[in-house]
């Protein structure tokens, strides 16, 4: 099961090369996984206040082809792997007219954000990445 | 006549502050120009395609509230000022309750992008504008 | 007296239009202001752990040419208002060969961050701004 | 061999966990290898007037400590692997203290900007690079 997101690139995004900066793809797929988290019914800032991140921990991106200023792109997340304290993403983005420009793996983990600790994410998040994993 | 665009406030708007980092507003403003621009009939890209850029040429901004991470904010723009080779909006950043966060006057110029100069704004553009300020 | 900062121009601050994307000018002037500060022997993250933090209230900025890709700037830096809680800086950017590109006035307040109120500066502090304003 | 560059992490940099926004290592990491190139004698936007670019085509990061608010950054750069078309960069960020932050591996492609195509290296470019790696 994989989670769909359009995202518009605005003149922010891009470079003088005249396409999205490179590490600004990173911007996209944390936006994607935001709103797929709150699509399961998870707001992080109501995480933060338990004292819970998620925090990326590793990452891989291939740059296919160069997404461009006032594109509207399509970034699909889904979960590949799942563990009792962190989980990884597997994420694409599309252009409209269905080319694949970017994909990405994103492992994070689960913090306890006051000791900067991972920690095991809590069972009713665990369940819902499940039913979806 | 006022133009509405809600924009979700995410990790990479913020700073160490926890609030939005104080240009990031500038491009949220940006982003509801854009958007403006599109309701009306003009995409970016195309007039870049004929040679057409506006450009911001000054700008006043009064941070009043802090946004916040994970806040859905709405952006009010309107244009307060129409000249044949500018214009001034006024815009406005409230949050879901209905405070007042932020307040710009932008003011930019339509510009030729080959010599980098100023040129009055094209005609069927211009229309437009008139009819909603 | 006036404090003077150089900043590169990399590929993350331009954008599409070949030039320095316009907020981008306020990261600048952060930047500029916060090598002032030290200069004058203040750590910010050392006041942050004293819950001060100067937040920017109100700016306006002119956008007299732009900025391009590897250019170094020059960006001049003074406080033109000196109050008990709050401070304005005039500042300006120039490129190598000394164009004025840009300039600002940034309006910033002393807050206590706990509460988020304004507050007056340290007495340290204030006596250094004093002796170079 | 390996080339060492200073960044300094901003306000800018960071987000509301405190410390740098992950995607802002990537920023950081382009910045030294574009400080490496000048180092070597190569100007980026002689290089852009010429149609030539060096474009990122795959990255891998790892986040192993984060960095904060107001630290001196070290980057090292190093060229892992040379091609005709294309090279690979091992970075690596360590704080003032010595600690090791964040490591990637970063190949770029030379590209040809108005085919926007995999060119070979120039040559007076290529020997430089030979004579580090």
């Amino acid at each position: 099961m994989s989670f769909e997101f359009l995202i518009r690139v605005y003149y922010e995004d891009t470079d003088a090369g005249g396409v999205v900066y490179h590490s600004n793809y990173l911007n996209f797929y944390e936006r994607a996984r935001t709103e797929y988290l709150r699509s399961l019914g998870f707001e992080q800032d109501a995480l933060l206040e338990q004292n819970i991140a998620f925090v990326v921990r590793h990452c891989e991106m291939d740059f296919l082809k160069p997404a461009k200023f006032n594109q509207l792109l399509r970034v699909e997340t889904k979960i590949s792997v799942l563990k009792r304290a962190g989980l990884t993403f597997e994420q694409t983005i599309f252009c409209e007219a269905g080319n694949l420009l970017n994909c990405a793996s994103v492992k994070v983990v689960c913090v306890a954000l006051e000791q900067m600790k991972p920690t095991a994410i809590p069972p009713h998040i665990l369940k819902e990445f499940k039913s979806v994993s």
